[in-house]
């Protein structure tokens, strides 16, 4: 039996077409096998934790790979960077996805079955003019520079009352009024959410006029398909004043996709930890 | 004759191959006369204020074109950056080229030729560890997210130095030893310098483990091919105690490019401002 590594990764998602390997199709899964498999001179092949999107962001997934070869483990990431930078040279060589660690786990440790929880980030710039008028210089530079990092959004949102939403997501719930469909077969809809937080920040730089930026950072046992997703826009609409925070508890408790809010796209969401014991 | 319309456009310069219209390449230039003769059924051909090279961005760069629409002038950002988003729509579809403004100006004005000078700001993240292992979170989620939009460095910079050094750039000097050859036939290499400024900020966010923002502001009448980018390497080079801050003073009057430091690569600098009278 060879070793049982598992992998922290880093990844740009506007680069990637998700996580999972698919034919013709350029994924994160695909990519890092391939270039490994080119790389140590064997197939590799990864177990990965979260089946992330095409667009999401990951700044710490977690793959375990079961492999034989003669690398000492703590080289691993350096050795795959390099790799995974192709014809680009130096320590500071540009790629789209890298390994940010490596550690040697028992035998019988799995990357996805083993995972206690993860916490998700959800970039969100409100309070943007998107006109294309002369007037907001800073949100016609934020579409060019953040097309792919945050979710604009028109309105100057009531953090306040997203926030005070959140709080009703926290605990044990079915959470079926938040899950779309086309997922992965689960054997209950129930979750777990540890916590679930809405801050918000001062925009990047330049700012100050009128757009703000917030960030939901939300952790818990585990997610449904899209749940991140659908719960960000449930929060937004709560931030519109289109809905009531003490809406979220009426939601949860109707079990029906139809009565929480829109989707939000996949360019503002983040991968952000994964948890083991 | 048509209106003659000074268009204010931002681009991801890590989209493009550059500004400059070529054929089989994607260029800034090639793609939205492209994009604005398809839409306006006529041909478009723009005349740019600054030719940036593959990977610079440019917040500010203008061009001017010739026109006989019939389209409000103020309107045209919108319609222009509607067609730039494609398929896409709303008004947050995305983009890597924006039109920020459009603007009538009189029949004789120029977009390069009436220019009476340029700012350019240069983006660096120092103090930046690659080895690839655990403990430098932070530069591995900078490499993967800010890949494009600044340069790592792994020293940490002594910016008071750099500073002190800019201070010998500003004025009227004959720029000869911070040129790159192969750039476009020039009458004079004496080049007026008006500001020339190293910023200390502190990095996006997660940070304050040791890694640094440093940005580079430099104005003046003019620039010579890669100019900014030979600055910035000198002055990084002085950064890491490499050269003293009075180098500065005798690399402009040996004149030969042999003196000067390293051409910092494209991904760290942006063209920030074009002034006109």
């Amino acid at each position: 039996m060879g070793k049982n590594i598992l992998l922290t990764i880093a990844y740009d998602g506007s680069v990637f077409h998700g996580w999972q390997r698919q034919p013709g199709e350029f994924t994160v899964q695909g990519h890092l096998e391939q270039t490994m498999s080119r790389l140590f001179k064997q197939e590799i092949t990864l177990s990965g934790t979260s089946r992330t999107d095409a667009g999401v962001h990951a700044l710490d997934q977690k793959a375990t790979l079961v492999t034989d070869i003669n690398v000492p483990t703590e080289k691993l990431p350096l050795v795959i960077n390099n790799a995974l930078c192709g014809e680009e040279k130096g320590p500071f060589a540009k790629a789209p996805v890298r390994i940010l660690s490596a550690r040697e786990m028992p035998e019988d440790f799995h990357a996805r079955f083993d995972c206690k929880g993860k916490k998700y980030i959800y970039k969100i710039r409100s309070g943007c003019d998107s006109n294309g008028e002369l007037g907001d210089l800073e949100t016609g530079l934020s579409l060019v520079f953040d097309r792919n990092y945050c979710y604009h959004v028109s309105e100057s949102l009531d953090a306040k009352a997203m926030a005070e939403a959140a709080q009703y997501l926290i605990g044990t719930h079915d959470f079926k009024s938040f899950e779309a469909s086309g997922g992965n077969p689960r054997e209950t809809t129930v979750r777990t959410i540890f916590e679930a937080k809405v801050l918000e920040g001062t925009a990047r730089e330049g700012s100050g006029n009128g757009t703000q930026d917030i960030e939901i950072h939300i952790s818990g046992d585990g997610f449904l398909y899209n749940m991140v997703r659908i719960i960000t826009g449930t929060l937004i609409e709560i931030g519109q004043g289109k809905r009531e925070p003490a809406d979220v508890k009426r939601i949860i408790e109707a079990k029906d996709r139809q009565e929480a809010g829109f989707t939000a796209p996949p360019n503002g969401l983040y991968l952000a930890e994964v948890y083991y014991e």
